[in-house]
């Protein structure tokens, strides 16, 4: 009994190591239990139990259907007057990409119109896309912009996949974050699927307002994170002022 | 057909109507199904579709066990270097209250003592308390303070109810937020059974470190406000200087 107790804690112990000296990076997917169990010569009981262990110590996290995967800490995303998906990324040592689900020309909602400083029905471009931090999801977006002001906005963000650099090329060399207004949201299906969740995982929506160097709004975007893979970081900057 | 349809059509717009002015207050509970079918004369499956059409568009919202209840547009909650509970909701127009769960005199964790800049162990004051914006709960926080520098802060605390007022009493007349991190998380039985939500409920988890005006760490809270009721809100104040 003694030994069978220490064969799967010698396996976990084992991969505690193994995961921690990062022979298996945050993010990526461990050996199936097939291949840990002929690896280590047990059955895949004694394997499930030792990833049980480990999962419950928070180290990894079975996802339903694609494996088992090493738990990464938390990216860590500042949100201030100059919030930039790519350098955050970069900043933090993770490597960027966007995968474009959508982009079309639409008639704005109200509460588009509204954020953008439009009329209810304009025409603005919807971006639809997920982010990703080293092959991770990481957030969803939907992102607005005035099809007025920009009318090559659309193909500007299709050809660089970049808010940053398609503003860039319409003659928007820099713009702010004026406003984020932040919720937490279960995850519906549809947003599990894209951001590899189960239903139901807690999300944070971010709504945000970035305007141009005169103060005009020129997006306005709805971006989910996902809860645990996100840590959003405010810093006050202005207590550089107070504190003296 | 056509009159069964409509019969709780009719009755969902007159609660609607009722909501929208205010009849039943964001919060409120509705009455009952059996008193509902009282009143409208008709039998509790027409009551119960007419308020499922109302959960649909979002007016209203089952509670599990405890009725059916006005949804409360998310409390604006703004997060800046002077974020204060009690001025907040005042701001919003609700009324503010504080149930006190826990107080005692504790060895400081690792991650506590790094975030007051004490060593591991060190004795700090914890409070565990629920947040309430007009008696429906907004948030579950611990807060923890250096006990060696502050020997009188449990005191004020239970006396003052207030992290602001207590502090005052001990000689931090001011503090600022120095920094705020924020990630999802889904609720677990404790924390829904605490504020009146389902297990799995989207909750933000906010970690922020409080200074006083020499820098020095007052305060590490720990605060999981529920992700539907309250809207975090980030305003560039700065951006005052950029846009002139």
């Amino acid at each position: 009994m003694t030994q069978r107790v220490a064969l799967w804690q010698n396996i976990k112990d084992l991969l505690h190591g193994e995961i921690v000296q990062g022979v298996w990076r945050a993010g990526a997917r461990l050996p199936t239990e097939a291949d840990l169990a002929l690896r280590f010569d047990v059955n895949r009981h004694t394997v499930r139990r030792a990833l049980q262990a480990l999962a419950e110590e928070g180290l990894v996290q079975p996802r339903r259907g694609a494996g088992v995967f090493v738990r990464a800490a938390p990216l860590r995303y500042p949100i201030g007057p100059r919030t930039r998906f790519r350098q955050n990324l970069l900043s933090a040592g993770r490597t960027p990409s966007r995968k474009l689900l959508h982009l079309s020309q639409q008639s704005a909602s109200s509460a588009e119109a509204k954020a953008l400083g439009l009329v209810p029905g304009a025409p603005v471009h919807v971006m639809e896309a997920i982010s990703f931090a080293d092959d991770l999801p990481i957030s969803l977006a939907r992102s607005c912009f005035c099809a007025t002001r920009f009318p090559e906005l659309g193909v500007a963000l299709r050809d660089t996949n970049s808010v940053t650099g398609a503003l860039a090329n319409v003659g928007v060399a820099d713009y702010l974050r004026k406003s984020t207004r932040l919720t937490g949201q279960n995850a519906d299906p549809v947003q599990a699927r894209h951001l590899q969740l189960s239903t139901g995982d807690a999300l944070i929506l971010s709504e945000a307002i970035n305007v141009d160097v005169t103060g005009r709004p020129v997006e306005f975007g709805r971006t989910y994170f996902v809860g645990e893979r996100v840590e959003l970081v405010l810093e006050s900057e202005d207590n550089a002022a107070f504190v003296t």
